[in-house]
C-alpha cells in the first residue's frame, strides 16, 4: 500500500531523517482509523507512574491490569499507545505489533515533592529497541532550573534513538522557575515550549492547550496579537506556526477528567487551528470501556473532518 | 520436567523477556518445598550490612560464618538466597548451584546518620554474573529526594540485567520528603510503591505488610476506600491490584523479629489476601537452626495451601 | 579549482589540523560571494530558541518556516549558514549540500533565568556528521562561575570535531561573575575572550564589536594604551592581534537590529581594523527578504572591498 | 611446592574467585618468613602523601629515598610491600617480582582539611597491572557523610581487579559524621567496620587495633558483652569473628611510633585473638635499618608462634 | 647517538615505565643546549591564557604570534616549550619536529574569580598525541578544597599518557585552603607539593623556587631544622630530597619579571642545590627577542656547570 499525498508530505518535512525514522513515523501515521490523514490520536497511559494506581484506575478498576489499555488503544482505533517501562513491557508481550507502541523513557512520582521539576529517566533506547516500540517520548519543563539537565538527556536519547531508526516524541510541558502557574499553558510560552521541542529535534511535540493568558515576561511582545488569539483555534494556530512554520506534528493533551462535550469542544478547536491530534489519556480510560471507545471515535470523527 | 500450568501462567506475564530470564524466573519457582506452586519464601540475609554484624548475629552466633544461611536456606526448602555481594561471594563458593541466589546490588549502613536515605551500589551485574546468581536485588526509597537517582541507577542496572537473562527483584520502601513514618506502611502508599517498581520493570516486587493507615496526601482519595482495607488479607489484595492487577510476583517482608504465632497470623493475612510469599530474614536466621527450619516449614506450609 | 593566494595563506595557520579540517575550512572560505577572499558573512539563526520563536519571527512572519533561512543565506551569498539541531534537520533535508551548514551545539533559552549563565548541550558531533555539516559551533561565557564546565565540555567537543574533520566555531562571550554590563563587550575583555577561544582550539572565533570601555581589572594595564583604541578599526585589530597575531578567524556579531546606515558604518570599522566578516542574524531575517539580500549583499561588498 | 594444608585452607575461603586471584592470595601467603603460615606482616609506606615527607622520613632520611623501603620489606621477610603510586613505581622497576607490591589506589594529603574525609583515587586496576601487582588496597572511611561515594567507588575497582585475578585489600578506617573521635576504634565500631570490609568484597581486611570503648549507638547491644571484651585478645576476636566467622584474612595496624616492647605486646594480643597479621609502617621505617629488621622479624616471630 | 652516563642514569629511576615513555624524557633530555647533562631549560607560554594576551604581550608584541614563542625556545637552545592547546597546534603546524612540546592539559584564566582554585581541562592526551607532544603537562594545587579532583583528573591522564609513550610533568602550586599566601612558597609546603606529585606518578616536577618561610602546621617539625634551610641552595637541596631522594627531576619556575641579575642569582641557588633546571616565561618572551635568547644562554650556561 503506498502512502497517502499526505502522509508524503509529512515525511518530506522530516527529510534529513534516515529511513528507520520516517518508517516508524510512517507507521504512526499509517496506524488506526485516522491511518492516511495526517492526524493522530495517541492513548497515553503513565497517571499510575506519575499520580498513584489508585488515583488513575479506580475510577475504572479494569485499568489496573495493563492489558487493559492497550487493547482499548487498539479498539479505539488510536495510532499509538504511550506508556511507561512497565506497561510498555506488558503490552508488547500481549500483543506483539498490535499497535504502535511508544516507550515514555522518563517520568516523575507523586510521593515525593518540592524539588525542581525534573523527571527521572525510567527506560532507554536499548528498552524501545527490545520492546519493538516504533518512538521514544520525553518529557521536558522548560523553565525549570533543571531545564538544562533535561535538554541535554533528551540530546544523547534523541541522537541514540534516530540512529536506531526511532521516532521521538516531545512532552514539553513549562514548569517551575519564574513561570506562575498561569503561565504554563499562556499561548505565548506554549509557542515558545514546542519550538524548543522541535530545536531540540523532536519529530512529534506535545504540548497542552494554549490559553488566551500572555506570560509578564512577553506583556508588551505580544500587547499588538491578543486580539489574534481569543478563540482556542487562533491559539493552536500560532502554536503550530512556532513550530517551524507548520512542519512538526504538534498535538495537544486532552488534561483533566471532564463532561464529554467539553472534551469534543476542544478538540474542534485543535483541529479547527491545525492541530495535529490529541493525546488523551484520563479521558479514555477512566471511563467504562465502551464510552471510552465512542469517545475516542467521536474525536477520531472529527479530526477525519466527518 | 515441565512446569505446572500455575508456573507457566505466572511466566505468560513476563512474555516480552528473553529466555534467559524467563529461565531464571522458572528457577526461583521451581526450587525448594514450594516449587510448582507460583509462591515463594525467600531468606534474605543483608542485615549484617544495614544494621552490624552483632546486632544481626549475636542472638544466634552460629550466623556470623556466611555458610550457615545459604545452608539454612536449603535446609528449610526456600526457594533462593538473598544477600549483599559478600555473603554471596561465600555462598556461591561453598554451594555453588544448590540454590538460587540473588545479589543485593545496593546496601545501607548505620555507621553514619542524618542524609537523604539512599543506598550504596555495592554490586553489579557482572559480579551476579560471575557468582552464577539467577537475580539482582535492588532498594529504592520512592519519597526519598534523592528517588530519582535511585530510580536512575535501578534502570541501568535492570536494563544491563535483563539483557544478560537476570530476573530483576525490587525492594520497594516508601521513605523520606514529606513521608511521615507512618506513611511508610501505609496502604495508599505501598500500594503506589509497588506500582512505582513494576513500572521501573521488576519482575519481583517487594513491600512491608501495609496497614490501615492512609496518608494525608491520599486521604481524600481513599475516604470511601477504608471500609474494604480493614484486614491486612484486604490490603494485601490492593497492593497487589495495584501491581498491574494482579500480574507481577509482589512478596512482603517479615520485619523485626517477634513470636511465632504473630510472623504465622502476618503470613495468613498474606496469603489470603494472594500476596506471592514473603521475604524472611531476622525472624528465621536469629533462631536457632531446628527453630528457624520449622518456622520456615510452617510459613511454607500456609502459602502451600496445607 | 585551485584555492586562492589567500586561502592558501589562511589554511597554512591550521597546519597541524587534518586534511579533512582543512577541507572543511576551505568550503567555508569557498563558498558564496566572498569565495576566495578570505572574508566570510554568515547567517545565523539561533534566535527562536534563545529569545522564543515570535520575538525572532513575529516580526518578518515567513521566518517561522525554517527553509526560509537557509534560502536567504544562499540567495545573499553568505559563506555559511548556522543554528541549532532542528533547523539544521530541516536545512539539510530540504536543500542538501546547497550551502556549509554550521550546527550550533549549545544553546540557552529565556523561559528560565536566573542561574549562572551556562547553554545546555542540544547537539553533538554525530549529528554534525549525520546531517553533513562542515562545522560545529560552540558557546562560551568566560568569567561565568562555570565557565570551565564550559571548556571542558568544549575541549571534548572540539576534538571529537577534529578528530572527524570537521571545522570548529567558538562564540566567545563574556558573561557573569566579576563582570560589569559594560565589561561584556570591553576592548580588553574581547581581547582575552578572543585568545581563549583561540587556545581552546577554535578555527573561527565569533566576539562582539568591541567598545571603547575598559574593565576595571584591566584598567592600570591599558592606561597608555586607550589613545590607540579609539576607533572601531582600532579596537577590531586589538582583538585580531590578540587572536594569534592575526593568525585565526576573527568574526564579528551583528547585534540588536538597527538601521540600514548603523550596520554598514559597524561592518566598515570591522573591515578596516582586519577582521575577517561578519554573523548577522536578526539584522538579516527580520527584514523583508530582498531587504535582508540587498543589506547582506551591501555587507558582502564591504568585505569584498567593494 | 605445594601449598601447606593452612594457605589451603585459607583459599578454600574464597572458592568462589577465579584461579588468578586464588594465585595472588597465595602469592601473598607463600612469601617471607611466615610463608605458609597462614599469617601476614606487610610493609606500607604511605605516610609521606598522607602526612608529608618530612614528618615522615626525617627521622630515618634514608627512607627518602623509595628503594630504601622495598629494600626493608624483603630483609625483614614481609609478605608484601603496600604504597601509593609513585613508590610502587619505583618499587616495581627498582626490583621487579622481588616481593608482592599492593598498590594503594586512593590516598589523602593533609595539605588540607576540613572537609570530609574522603581519599582521592591515585591509582587504577590498569596501574596495578602494568606495575606487576598482586593486590590492589583502597581505604574506606565508614561513617562519613561520603562513605557512599567510596564503598562505590571500591566496588568498580574491586570487581575490576578480580576479573583481572588481582586480590583486593581493604582498609576499613570508621570516622566522620556522628562517630566521635574514640569510636573510631571503639570495639564494636571496628567490628562493623571489619564486616563491612568484607561485604563490600575484600580478600583481606585491614583495621585498627580495637579499643574496649564501646559507641554510644550500640551501648545497649553491647551492655552484657562488656565482660568478654576485656583484653585486646577478646576484642581481636570479635572483629575476626564479625569478619565472616573467621573466614577472611583481617589484619591490624600498628598506629603510631611507640617503643618495642608497647608495640610487641600489642602483636601478642592481636595473635592470641587469632588476628591473621599486621601492617607496620612508621614503627618500621622511622627506625634505623638494622632496629627496624630486628623489630620485624621479632613480630614476626610471634606470628609464626616461636 | 648513544646516551650519556647521566642519561642513562636519570633513565634508569623511570624503570617501570614502557619504552616510549623513556624514548621521550630521553628526547627532552637530549634536546639543546643541556642535551645529555641530565639538565632542562623549557620555556612555557601560558600566560596568554592565564593572565590574558595585553598583559603578558604588550611589552614584546612580537610574543602576539605563537611562532615567536617556539623559535625563541630553538634558538635560545632550550629543551622543550610547553604551551596551551591553541599555541601547541600552531607550533607543531609552523615547525614540526624541531624541538619537544609538552601541551598543557589545565589552565586557568583570569576573568572569573573567587572560586576554589581550579583549572579547567582544556586539552587530553589524544591531543598530545596528534600534534606530536613528547609529554603532558598539568597543574595541581594542594591545599584547595578541590585538590582530589585534580589528582583524579590528573591520574587519569597519567595512566592514559604512560600507555601511550608520553612523559608527565607535574606544576605542583599549593594554593586555597587553610594555606596563607606565604605558606605557598613556604620550603615545608614545596617539599610536600613535591612529594605529592611524584607519588600522583610525575616524571618531572615543577614547583617554585622555595622561600624559607615554614607553614604554621609544621611549625614543630622543622624546628630544628630552620638552620639547614637558610639559602636557596639548601631549600632546594631539600625539596629534591623530599622527590624520592633526588631520583626524579625537579625543576624550577621563574616567577615573576625581574631583572637579570636577579634571575641569575636564583638559578644559581637552584643549581647549587641540586635542581634539575628552570622553566623560564615572563623573564624570557617578554624581553627584546636578543635578550631573551642572551638571557637563556646565561642561564643554560649555569647549568651546563660553565
Amino acid at each position: 500500500m503506498s502512502h497517502t499525498a499526505r502522509v508524503n508530505e509529512i515525511l518530506s518535512w522530516y527529510a534529513s531523517e534516515n529511513a528507520g525514522v520516517r518508517v516508524n513515523l510512517a507507521r504512526l501515521l499509517n496506524t488506526g482509523k485516522l491511518a492516511g490523514t495526517g492526524k493522530l490520536v495517541i492513548l497515553p497511559v503513565d497517571q499510575g507512574f506519575e499520580h498513584g494506581p489508585a488515583k488513575s484506575f479506580a475510577p475504572n478498576p479494569a485499568g489496573y491490569d495493563p492489558r487493559y489499555h492497550v487493547e482499548l488503544a487498539i479498539a479505539a482505533g488510536c495510532n499509538a499507545y504511550a506508556a511507561p517501562l512497565g506497561f510498555i513491557e506488558v503490552a508488547a508481550g500481549h500483543l506483539p505489533g498490535a499497535i504502535p507502541l511508544i516507550l515514555k523513557l522518563n517520568n516523575s512520582d507523586s510521593l515525593s515533592s518540592g524539588h525542581d521539576p525534573i523527571s527521572a529517566v525510567t527506560g532507554s533506547v536499548r528498552d524501545a529497541l527490545r520492546l519493538g516500540c516504533c518512538a521514544i517520548g520525553f518529557t521536558i519543563y522548560p523553565g525549570s532550573p533543571a531545564r538544562n539537565d533535561m535538554y541535554e538527556a533528551l540530546r544523547e536519547l534523541t541522537l541514540e534513538a534516530k540512529e536506531a531508526g526511532l521516532a521521538v516524541v516531545v512532552w514539553s510541558y513549562p514548569r517551575g522557575g519564574k513561570l506562575q502557574k498561569a503561565d504554563e499553558t499562556a499561548v505565548d510560552v506554549a509557542a515558545y515550549a514546542a519550538h524548543l521541542a522541535a530545536q531540540l529535534g523532536a519529530h512529534i511535540i506535545k504540548v497542552k492547550p494554549p490559553t488566551a493568558h500572555i506570560s509578564e515576561m512577553n506583556a508588551k511582545l505580544y500587547a499588538d496579537k491578543v486580539g489574534e488569539l481569543k478563540t482556542l483555534a487562533d491559539r493552536v494556530a500560532h502554536v503550530v506556526q512556532a513550530s517551524f512554520g507548520g512542519r512538526r506534528i504538534v498535538i495537544f493533551s486532552g488534561g483533566e477528567t471532564k463532561d464529554e462535550s467539553a472534551v469534543l469542544d476542544e478538540i474542534r478547536g485543535i483541529h479547527q487551528g491545525g492541530g495535529f491530534g490529541s493525546i488523551v489519556g484520563r479521558n479514555a480510560f477512566q471511563r467504562p470501556k465502551a464510552q471510552a471507545v465512542k469517545l475516542l471515535g467521536d474525536i477520531i470523527d472529527i479530526y477525519a473532518g466527518k
